[in-house]
């Protein structure tokens, strides 16, 4: 069954290579279809395109199919192409004729658009919070291990004294950026394409202000072959806000099992939370590590694989679009465990202690000692010599201790800073007038 | 269960998340996990690490495990790790202790690049049979259909008189050159790793060139560190040989549409072969040709996505070669079901005739004009400006026939000589052998 | 010379190679390395660790220095590494000691982030400039047409009555998300990274506050680890922006090239913005809209790029960064002028009237027919089976004219809503007050 | 001056905007240009298109340009647009009329395409005697150094036994699979296009066969549709082949800047090839390995650049193509540069010794004393279970030596097959054949 069933019927193997994953997929769009479909059929009845009692009949059920939906009893028929054809298969089953009105002045396309943005903000909202959550706790482990030094590395060699309190804070501030990205996507995508059909508009008399407002969109997308433009490219422009965070993730991944390995050995895991080796007995290994590090650079590279689906497309609906959904619609998951396994891990993380004790590391605080010659009055290129040398001749000695001051340095976090940075970011998501908005919509 | 177990159990969110679509991915690798060990096991009697006995009782119930997964009787139990697990586990439980006994030599490592190895190979074949058959469709449609002109455009713009006969003969031309490169990725994908243990060997006395007799492999990956860092690079250049295969798909596709197109309408499908509009009762979409175009540049995206996990690793195994497999393994089946969704589609195509009496096209005609005046011994700059303004007096006047005769060209398409190129290619691939090796492995 | 100097000099090959096109990139950073040095000396005074004699006579050399690259006679001398170089070198000629103590607290790492994030801010407000006159360009072009109906295609069928006064909209409302992502990049990048040194802070008691302070940045990246983790992460971040910008206009582009196509017809441009053919003398091409689409399709495989040499690099410095500049700095430029090709081409294009009186468009109103039923009461379903038959019949008739009137609709474009769009996000950067810490710099 | 110039002047935007790096990027294509030309004119005079004394004329002035070219004395003018135009505009000047001739029976087109085949064959040519370099400095260097061991590493955990043999011959087979791949690229380039003229083929009675011997290449590109098509398609797979070789040398110069890092310490350099910091005077960093990572990596980021450039682009010339020259050309100088650096680095290489000596490596020998135990006649999982307890009660013991025989495996490395590996490879490109026929064409 499709919402465009021809007289003449459509061969199998087109149907079914032309269908493609849609069944599976669409399930994760099913109860922002019903929402979508809540809020259309107000507008229609305000329009007089559908009558209080139709409304009424429409309405009762629609939430009642949400409600399946959200206790997982909804599924997408055998034979029935997509989430759209079976709502409106079951309505028109269990209410008749009413049913079959929900889709005027509405076309799959903008239906599908509508979804995909209701499903966006949705996983967003959901995003942000395991963010939130990484956030904190890195923030915790910063402030937890703020004393203990560690060699920081440039070239991968050994430069400068570095902090457990910065390392994990750094990545605490990364998030901070992270979130402003994914705050332009949220508001990218927090526009309302309903009303423009097939993407030229409709000859009914609609009101998208109306159903923007219902669905507690910040505006619309007013025009509406932009509307239709925006299917691809906000799924893009989201991926590439996705892969931000994701690029944080991986970097601290790979950090993780550099400092795991043992030749750095600056942090441990508990051996429940390490894999082993088939043939290897004592290897304990860091793979929840390597599997974040490997599943975050494959999110960095949806946004090339979007742009390769919709490059050179001219304007107007092309069914490729179906094709992005197969990578998109699962990265907001795979991203959230992603982050929900790395909070996880950071609640049972080992930290090493004195690790600087070691000798090898005693030229880490060459800089230190150029610095003090220059608080001695000392010119910067000759201190760098005289250390140099030092350094050459085996008399240099390092100091006891270190004492940066400065803002963001080890001995001043500016942890307090950053969360004052977060709250900034935090503030521009306007999640609850979006959930009041959808809570009115499926209320009796 | 898994080949590692260690005393400390691992804790299930770590166990769930490191683990992912393993279960599933697996199963496609399944029969080339019994073939290798066949091999291996014959192996290692010969070294005198397997009794006669146990190989016989081992060879027996592999070579049943394997009719169970031909037949799809093979899964992989709820709480078993990976295929490796699953049958060794089945081994165990159905012959006892010699079933222990297979893992002697290898690791898991060596295990899943064998398996990935043998896989490719299987599926480039099936892949080389899918692209014979459009190319012969792409053949005949081109000598069907060589007298049939078509304009020709560069910059989209009118350029020169074409022909159906050039553009499908281009197409299948395509493929040749896309199976130079598929048969350079065979190449790489058929020499043996078996025997590079955790990727640096093994102090077991192995004999790895009778594994790679007996799998009919064409040489060893030679060096165990290299043969290692083969993971990920084999699918990097494999999906690389696949992405071209699809660019060419996916150009054609496009043609497709925009000759469907009514603005053009050099082409149409019977209507069971489009599908329709939830909205516009006229609507005949290409949908296929759509899909096709993108799925096809989704796999063009492959290559990259692999790059991306793979980049900056240093040599050694990395857990993250795991996610390069969910998007990997299914690459082939994808390719394979746009090729024969093709091929099935070109059966039917509709081309229209008579396309360049429309006198849009009369403008084609102009460098033939140019030519003609330069055999009549008129330099060829000269000539050029004299049409040139012919043109924009209004006063050019079209020739009634083209007359192409070189190498390649409308009247002298060179099909055979396009065939022949085919020919030269397909006898690089050894499929024969390998079967034949196999066939010898899983006989009674 | 270089700012590191060490008693064995480095060979000669060695150098070559790892300074690459440094010295022709720099020039693109020099004025913001100044404007740099001018905010860190006042630092350095107010710390006690400038005299202020020393920062008279350095700031004044400074100030001539920026004034030389303003005037384009700046240069970076054969064998001299980068730009910081070349300034310290400059000032150490003219104004002897003094000039060497400007590095002190400060590294090469911390003063290229300084500089790249200053050039991004600025190249940020460039780009912005040229999108503002393309948007206004676009908004002008699409009240000027409104009346001019186009054919709207999806799947590239005809499908329903657009019009011009749409489709340059679109294009517009598609900048206005475009700068959403851009406002991100600029946050992103408007934060200062100075006293990060090499990544992980010094001893002396840097004031960041105070620099952050006069370059007129909105705030600090707090944790130095997390500065220096910015290279490369800020870059992709804001090549993401610079892509999605690029996405809209490679296919405002392809549209052109095809709406230029004789088989289209719908556009086109005076004889002198198009270039002709080396055979052919009737051509008259698009080249300006294919390479503006060649030139942003490549821009959109920038972050990809950047992803890549970035990718599972642990934290801390490491040189390849410094191949990231190759790409990335020119892409500004780049961009910048595709966009104001695109303004002028707009400026000049010739749009076609009468387009839908042509028969074979009469299709395009099959859903005006089908609504018109539905607004009489006929259930949506079964007035699409009716057209539907009537065109299978050949009995369709196409009504005389398109009245639509809902939000963003052919007859309804709200364009000053757009407009009120745009003047939303561009609130949300605050170049004035860039400029105006920039200008009390460099001030006599 | 253009080939196309029409009445109309093309405005000074359009035209600079347009040729872009056109003139600086086709000096890499001048001397091909010639060499096309000279056989193109030698079959226009077997075809009676071009007399005897003309052809002579040409072919002298031809051969001074090709001896201008080498000398480095060859340049295109301001106001010329390209490396075409140029050549003519120095025959006109020089020969006169006669030099107007060369341009019948083809287009800049298929001018483009020849000139980028034999500029691809060349470089591949180039860019394989760097890899032969290479490659025999890895496998002196593996067996220089094979008795000396190093930690083997999985998930960066310490696994088992490794050696200096391995990991340098490692590479060195590792280039090999990376030429099988170049092989393809070299097959798919070594096919004449010239006569396809603008993708169309002409009306002229060319002999494309004879401009195939001349030129020396294997075969046509027969078919003129495909010959056309072949642009951009084969710079993306010659860049993939490309892309190998670098991903290749970025693992390598990873695994260095790791081996030189102090917490790993198995590597060094001498100082003159090290560089320095800023600000810390004990820097000597490995940033040649991090500037042939990098440069290694974005070469890798090139095929999906021209895949997103040409992506959806229908069949026919779009001058979009001319976009793709600016990162392909450029690609092989920076990749040979990078091959030719890592082969110094390599000659200069210090390898450390007696690396295993430190008591953090024992548990490298847990597999052995396994496998002891195996070869005793334990099962395998019984052994592993044994030494696990062993590792986990602090009893375990390592043994003196490594005793690895098998192929490939420490102490049989293999060498010799992998050089056999090698020249089979070789002997696949044939560079003599092509060497001769272009030395023979600009003979005297």
């Amino acid at each position: 069954m499709k919402l465009w069933q021809k007289a003449t019927a459509v061969k199998q193997e087109v149907e079914e290579f032309t269908v493609g994953k849609d069944r599976e997929l669409d399930l994760l769009l099913a109860p922002f279809d019903v929402l979508g479909s809540l809020a259309h059929t107000r507008m229609l009845h305000s329009i007089n395109l559908m009558t209080a009692e139709d409304l009424d009949l429409v309405h009762q059920e629609l939430k009642n199919i949400y409600r399946e939906i959200q206790s997982g009893k909804f599924t997408i028929e055998e034979g029935v192409e997509d989430v759209h054809s079976q709502v409106e298969l079951l309505l028109t089953r269990r209410i008749g004729e009413a049913g079959k009105k929900i889709h005027s002045g509405r076309s799959r396309n903008d239906q599908v658009l509508l979804d995909l943005k209701l499903f966006i903000r949705s996983e967003i909202q959901n995003t942000v919070e395991e963010i939130k959550e990484l956030f904190y706790q890195l923030i915790s482990l910063s402030e937890e291990h703020k004393d203990k030094l560690l060699p920081g590395y440039t070239h991968l060699q050994i430069a400068m004294p570095s902090s457990f309190g910065l390392w994990f804070g750094a990545y605490a501030e990364s998030l901070v950026d992270d979130l402003l990205l994914l705050l332009a996507a949220y508001k990218i995508s927090n526009k309302n394409p309903l009303g423009s059909a097939a993407g030229y508009g409709s000859s009914f008399p609609l009101n998208r202000q109306m159903t923007t407002d219902l669905l507690g969109f910040d505006a619309l997308n007013y025009n509406v072959v932009y509307a239709q433009m925006g299917r691809g490219k906000t799924e893009r422009n989201v991926s590439s806000a996705l892969a931000s965070v994701a690029g944080t993730l991986a970097k601290l991944a790979m950090d993780a099992c550099l400092y795991m390995n043992q030749n750095f050995g600056f942090i441990s895991l508990p051996e429940e939370l390490t894999t082993g080796s088939s043939i290897m007995p004592h290897k304990k290994n860091p793979d929840v590590f390597e599997i974040i590090r490997g599943k975050c650079n494959k999110l960095q590279a949806l946004p090339n694989e979007i742009a390769l689906i919709t490059a050179n497309l001219p304007s107007g609906y092309h069914r490729d679009l179906q094709v992005v959904k197969e990578s998109f619609l699962p990265a907001f998951r795979e991203l959230q465990s992603c982050l929900s396994m790395m909070t996880f891990m950071l609640k049972n993380i080992i930290v090493k202690d004195n690790i600087l004790k070691d000798e090898k590391y005693s030229y880490l605080f060459s800089v230190e000692v150029v610095n003090n010659e220059v608080l001695q009055g000392v010119p910067f290129r000759e201190a760098y010599k005289n250390v140099g040398s030092a350094i050459a001749n085996g008399t240099f000695v390092a100091p006891e201790a270190v004492n940066h001051t400065h803002e963001g340095s080890i001995g001043n976090l500016n942890n307090n800073n950053i969360i004052g940075l977060m709250n900034e970011v935090m503030q521009g998501f306007n999640f609850l007038q979006v959930t009041k908005a959808q809570e009115e919509l499926v209320a009796d």
